[in-house]
């Protein structure tokens, strides 16, 4: 039997959206293993009078698994821009069509009575900067990473890494040292920065700004930061800035000015007080990020207050061409405000590059007329607990990860922002357990999975640490101290992602079914790269479903070439070991 | 056995959205029968070190069933605006822990698993202007509501309705024919009229619009427009025009620039073309509505077209305070077109309506963003096909029902624009076959249920005819010819719609089950009103469950008054006959 209440779709979201220009992504999901195979049946309704309108027909094909479902697609070019369709499903014994207005053992007559993408309009192609696509990402906290220029330091600065990070310490880290450090990070190869907050602010994590238009002046000034972007550039290297817009610093002028004068403060309507005099404590009585009353949430729907957040996010782009914003605590503002946020940036930077901080389920910041791409929590999360702390099966860590990329279109799945570390969790190494191996395999599946990757700086040489502060620590720059075999392997990686596009989001992606090792393979313009990625500690044979005699075969990783000899692909990977395997693509 | 396949919710849309100012509807579906119980455990995830975050639990209503689904509800108040939260679902022999994440059996200690509905705006409530909810529509259609200048009629205009209506023929109706029956229509009860298009076209219709800054010469010229608007707000009548920019008609300037000078004219991007010269006939070589060649689809991407719009919906509103803008074919224009049309319209006259012609699944442009409501179509067919045709059993028309009211949310619910006839259906008696009983008991429908109801011009004097043009023909001014019994039945419902706020959409909707008739209850501010309807042709018994022993009803309808004598609530009505009973809320 066919179960009815577990077919799953409506046109929008990651169900029904404009792919490219001219092509459309249709997706259905069923109960898992229900449901044999699936025809999309399409036309264009103002045909139907010809009675030809849904004499088009297209298989779906079965592009996921999860523990509950099955996930289906077709691709298809509406013949007019325009869509109405329905879904003929078999099942094992029945068949059934699926309409808008619900199951009919015929198709109906009337196109009115089926589904509807009424018209792909090219402005609706969801897509994040051309750009992003190629980019590797580094994430730097400024006060910790170099600091070039001591004559700033603010006071009771301690040594370089002289002491464990604290909520409170400083270090000195400065624009001038990260610009001393770039051909450090040229070498990495990374083609983008992201920088926690550089505004004027009174801690060391500088999320608590006090004025938006000023830089700290730890960290050096306007002419430097202008410096600082400037050499990027000339570097190939793009720079995205931090912007805290859900709430300022406790002594950004107008809260202080609300915290002494109270209901008689012009700017009271700037944050969402209700009660006077201010008091802060341990629940304050004005909204705050979480409950930190240093942190007094800032009121989007205030006019001035909207106006003064938008200046801000066109000061630094105009003035400084910067090339994205990172959006902190994006989730906690109003939609309305970043509707016209991205009107406000991107008139003057088309091909800015707008990012969210959501941990959580993000398709409605993401439908085109907010986010370019939101952080990956989730694929950190479970790469963790499935490479570093084996609290997940092969197959589950597989199906945790499908419904993920299931709930998001491709277009937005190409653009997320993938991170395995961050200045809110713990080092990965640590995560680890120190175990360099594991490491390694982590960043290979970063920087080949769908998505755009994002480094932590200090990873890459096996710098470790906890929870913060425990993973804000100084940079190291003692080569000596370095852990190469992370650096080497990481920087190979990167090199591979810009000789083979196809490990770059420039393909489609799909998992390979695979019983204790993880598989995937990324496909187009001819080509395959297939990833085997071998989690345990065991030595793990993979049987994977090409026919492939008689052709060549290079491993990217081990830069080895073979001709396959057998008709089934056959590979054995050391504990932790991966491949990358390319091929031109044949018929299978 | 829980069927988990068949759980569905996320976090947006109809399942998770702000109802009032500080309260959040938490909806979700299970499979039909499945469920026992299902409870919501939520709260604010910043307290959750307190070990006190989840403590909240609020349990779930089922408040809808339709053939494959059960629909829970919750209303709740999150702590501080921001809700974590997730479903303890109860089957009848196990219960399992729902999240954002998926199954549990224990409540997850991590807020970050959980569903997250991050901040709860005020402007992220969605609703259409308070006006809207105490309107009763009446849509005209021009060229054929009355004729009061016989010095403006088109050329070869035939006597009032001296012949039938067809695709070219001319009447003469007019404004000043409007204005002198205003009269008519302040009687009748309705304070709201919707004008099928007035600029300047070709055809009787107008939706081929050649210039959109001009009244059509046939129907007056600005001054008599401006009289007519203005003497609608005296009497207390609201106005709506039909803004046609999907596609302009054959004759506009524009584009018969890119007709003569193909890919030289300055307008060529106007338009949708890729082809030059021009060529129409049965499928034309550029963009159209339909396949309609006088009907060029309109370039609302490109920079000029779309101000020129834009300033087209300004134009009307600014200079002569029109009320409403009806979108024809809505869904055929790109969603970032619609986003500024509400900006530019809304920034003039914040509390305009702005109504969509959808016919299917209206849920992406219904998102606060661009639409206050769109057309019913859904519940126009099913209301036809069920009272007037009988093709589907009441539960199957309530079960349907069900299903299209829980794509939205209430908020929406409240605002759609309810129809049972316009200038593109039969006309409703005649879709009743002439059974005036039935027509009237489709009015006692459309004037009780929740959302905003519009009558089409005549259909209150039981006008008669086909699909279009047929349904199209003039207004029958001799009131011999008036069929009363419609005519006053309505002018009672809408006078008790005005008196009972509870009918307009001042209160909670719910159906109540019902073997063969239809009920439902609306209930708030202390009192419920329980319409009961017989769809059928005969005698019906209805057992409702509600114990009202000793305590008055009153039936509005028939203006009666009863005490109950016994527990339960029988009533006995007549075929077609509906009764509105109003009785205080008690504990059950």
């Amino acid at each position: 039997m066919i179960e009815r209440a577990s077919i799953l779709h409506r046109p929008t979201d990651q169900y029904a959206y404009p792919f490219q220009k001219d092509t459309l992504h249709i997706r259905i999901q069923t109960k898992k293993d229900n449901v044999a195979s699936i025809e999309l049946i399409y036309g264009d309704q103002y045909e139907w009078n010809d009675d030809r309108w849904f004499t088009r027909i297209a298989p779906l094909t079965r592009f996921g698994t999860d523990a509950l479902f099955d996930y289906w697609m077709a691709e298809v070019s509406p013949p007019y821009q325009r869509l109405r369709y329905g879904f003929h499903v078999h099942g094992d014994s029945e068949s059934t069509i699926y309409t808008e207005k619900g199951y009919f053992t015929e198709p109906p007559q009337d196109p009115n009575q089926y589904f509807c993408f009424p018209y792909l309009h090219t402005n609706e192609v969801f897509r994040a900067p051309e750009w992003v696509r190629n980019t590797v990402w580094y994430q730097i906290f400024p006060e910790r990473f170099a600091n070039g220029d001591p004559g700033i330091n603010p006071p009771e600065t301690k040594p370089w890494g002289s002491e464990e990070p604290t909520s409170a310490n400083f270090f000195g880290g400065d624009f001038l040292g990260i610009i001393q450090k770039l051909d450090y990070l040229k070498e990495l190869g990374i083609n983008g920065i992201y920088l926690t907050p550089i505004f004027k602010a009174h801690s060391n994590h500088k999320y608590d700004t006090i004025d938006y238009f000023e830089i700290d002046p730890q960290f050096g000034d306007k002419q430097s930061f202008k410096q600082l972007v400037d050499t990027c550039h000339s570097k190939g290297i793009r720079v995205m800035l931090d912007a805290v817009f859900n709430h300022s610093g406790f002594y950004f002028p107008p809260f202080q000015d609300v915290w002494k004068n109270g209901e008689k403060s012009p700017y009271k309507n700037w944050f969402h007080t209700n009660q006077f005099p201010l008091k802060g404590g341990e629940k304050p009585n004005y909204a705050t990020f979480s409950f930190v009353e240093t942190m007094p949430k800032l009121n989007t729907q205030n006019k001035d207050t909207k106006n003064y957040l938008l200046d801000v996010g066109r000061y630094w782009v105009k003035e400084f061409d910067i090339d994205g914003w990172r959006l902190d605590v994006a989730n906690e503002i109003d939609h309305a405000f970043w509707r016209e946020f991205r009107q406000a940036v991107k008139t003057i930077k088309p091909e800015l590059f707008i990012l969210g901080e959501i941990w959580h389920d993000s398709m409605p910041w993401l439908r085109g007329d907010q986010f370019d791409s939101v952080m990956n929590y989730p694929f950190l999360t479970k790469t963790i607990h499935f490479f570093a702390k084996g609290m997940l099966s092969a197959s589950e860590f597989v199906e945790q990860m499908t419904t993920v990329m299931m709930k998001y279109p491709d277009t937005v799945n190409e653009a997320l922002f993938n991170i395995v570390g961050s200045h809110d969790t713990p080092r990965l190494l640590t995560e680890c357990d120190g175990n360099v191996e594991k490491a390694k395999l982590i960043n290979t599946f970063l920087l080949t999975f769908i998505g755009t990757p994002c480094l932590y700086y200090g990873d890459e040489i096996g710098i470790t640490g906890g929870m913060d502060p425990g993973c804000r620590s100084c940079m190291i720059w003692d080569e000596k101290q370095h852990n190469l075999e992370i650096l080497t392997h990481i920087k190979q990686l990167i090199r591979l992602r810009k000789t083979e596009p196809l490990l770059a989001n420039n393909g489609t992606f799909s998992f390979l079914p695979c019983k204790n090792g993880i598989a995937y393979v990324k496909a187009g313009d001819g080509r395959k790269c297939l990833v085997i990625l071998n989690p345990t500690s065991e030595e793990l044979k993979f049987m994977l479903p090409f026919s492939l005699k008689g052709r060549k075969i290079i491993d990217m990783l081990k830069n080895q070439e073979f001709m396959m000899e057998s008709d089934e692909l056959i590979a054995v990977l050391k504990p932790y070991d991966a491949s990358i395997l390319q091929f031109q693509d044949g018929s299978s």
